[in-house]
């Protein structure tokens, strides 16, 4: 079926925010008209070089989120900046005041009840009355341990307990990121990093866990977070970390949601540096007790980052279509894969 | 959070109509007001009686739709009575005559366009005029081979082709199922029941195709189905049949749709008798083709019966809030586990 082209602008030119401006470009009904930067210094960059093309694109980084929205009058914007309500409330007002919906990755976004309920009112009523809607998406938060197995349990009678697993390899990540599961620490540190807020483990559990809670219905009354080193046997390493036997190679990141005192939905997610160097394969394991049983592996993992863009992307005509106001990825039909440029045209 | 009762109706008390009424009755926000049943001889049963449960209900089985909805004024008809649209027809107008919303399981409802496009706009128009919707949905056709693979593209910048297999196991099945699959055949009967139509595969894949491409908006020039007979190697045996060495223990179908003469959309379903018995495990596979590529497996097959009596009574909550008109589970958001009576409550 013919569509109209969708115009696009992109907060955010870190590895997501320009997988999404890569994305974009290759979708016959999407197009790229701008492009946002926080760094004041980037401004008047060809986004081509902002985001690793080696052809000029003959558009412009902005600077400036208010005067790239008047002048380019996009259809969507895709936030790509940052992980917290709070970060990320600036830039999604300045849209929706502009009457631009919002898809963003920012993990809270995800399930904005979860961190903030007034932050959700506050941001409802504004989308709902300037017509739009915004949407927080990604893999985790917002799809494997969650929105995935709420889809699951539609062909069950009956769910009585969830248990979701998501072993991934944190080899080919940056420092920033290694170092945020304790990796090539000490047991000692890793418990101190912990307790100083170096170590943080996965964010995401909380609103993963409350999208479950709404799903089903279940009145789950508190949640425990657990955050464990995984010490290596063997010496594992990347070209930003070493880590020696009887080191952290990673942190076991679980979460637990109750319902009268029974552990009814429980989230792991080990993320560790070259996990198959001890025999484990990644993947996602989801299982749900019930009747039927349903158990579904996917081998290897779904992977993080480009799943994260395929989703921001793959949500926009949803969120387009939507009721105004602050929706989640419950409350919209199915996003499926755009079709790209000139497929199965030769 | 409280909900009000939907008050459903049951058309059919067959295995899947009995199995919709146990659902319903086992659900906290749901409330069966009446069943209604095809066998005129039947009508004034007790509709326990009619459904195997033990004690009696004090609801009587009708053998009048218009009558029964007319007196029990229901929120919402679930059809469990038929695998056609021809078939179906009749009990759907008139519930949406009486604007009471239906869910069919039937078949060709689950993508109404594959086998009649006419079909589908009157009842949409039909629908639409009275201010309700219809939906069809179901394991398979529905869910495992069509509505799960569109969730799981969502993570994919791209996807260049689909294949998803489904394998289970008939050998619970009655005399009907594994005669249609051509079990217990020599291999030359299953050729001439191929041709006579006794030999009959999967019902569905039209449907799971027509649904793949709409959602990716692949053109699909055109579908090629096969169906190969499985050739037992050992003995295999039901209550119902026996299969010796050389006969026909199923039936393997194969639908595949092209594009540019490319196969895109490969589903597989091989249908027979104890497939453990040649070290086959039951399960379903989708792997997509694309960026990332995707491999979820479910251990064992997401099971037939039980799993598409659950979707019909899941979408229940989904359906009433739809647009009026004819609905496909794409139109709707992701339906869970409804809660049953007293979850999580002692």
């Amino acid at each position: 079926m013919a569509s109209e082209t969708t115009r696009v602008v992109v907060l955010g030119t870190g590895q997501m925010g320009s997988g999404v401006m890569r994305m974009v470009l290759a979708k016959r009904d999407l197009e790229l008209v701008g492009a946002f930067g926080r760094r004041a210094d980037r401004a008047g960059l060809d986004i081509a070089d902002a985001i690793g093309l080696s052809s000029p694109l003959g558009l412009l980084l902005d600077g400036d989120l208010a005067t790239l929205l008047e002048r380019t009058r996009p259809h969507v914007a895709v936030q790509a900046t940052c992980s917290t309500l709070v970060d990320a409330e600036g830039e999604i007002a300045t849209c929706v005041e502009h009457e631009v919906p919002v898809v963003s990755i920012a993990e809270e976004l995800a399930w904005p009840w979860a961190a903030s309920e007034s932050w959700a009112a506050r941001m409802d009523a504004l989308a709902a009355a300037h017509g739009v809607g915004i949407i927080g998406t990604g893999v985790n938060p917002g799809f494997v341990l969650d929105l995935l197995v709420v889809a699951l349990t539609a062909v069950c009678e009956d769910v009585e307990a969830i248990t979701a697993t998501r072993v991934n390899d944190l080899a080919p990540y940056g420092p920033t990121v290694v170092r945020s599961q304790g990796v090539g620490l000490s047991p000692e540190a890793f418990q101190a990093g912990l307790a100083d807020g170096s170590v943080v483990g996965h964010i995401g559990f909380p609103q993963s866990i409350a999208m479950l809670a709404h799903a089903l219905d279940w009145p789950i009354e508190r949640v425990e977070e657990t955050r464990e080193p995984i010490i290596s046997a063997v010496e594992r390493s990347t070209p930003f970390v070493t880590v020696h036997p009887g080191q952290v190679a990673g942190c076991l990141h679980t979460a637990t949601g109750y319902c009268n005192g029974a552990p009814v939905i429980t989230l792991r997610h080990p993320q560790q540096i070259h996990p198959e160097s001890e025999g484990i394969a990644t993947g996602d394991s989801i299982e749900l007790a019930g009747t039927p049983p349903v158990r579904v592996t996917t081998s290897p993992e779904i992977p993080g980052g480009i799943a994260t863009v395929a989703l921001a992307v793959n949500v926009i005509p949803r969120l387009l279509t939507a009721r105004p106001g602050l929706r989640t990825m419950l409350d919209l039909p199915p996003a499926a894969a755009l079709p790209r440029e000139g497929i199965f045209r030769g």
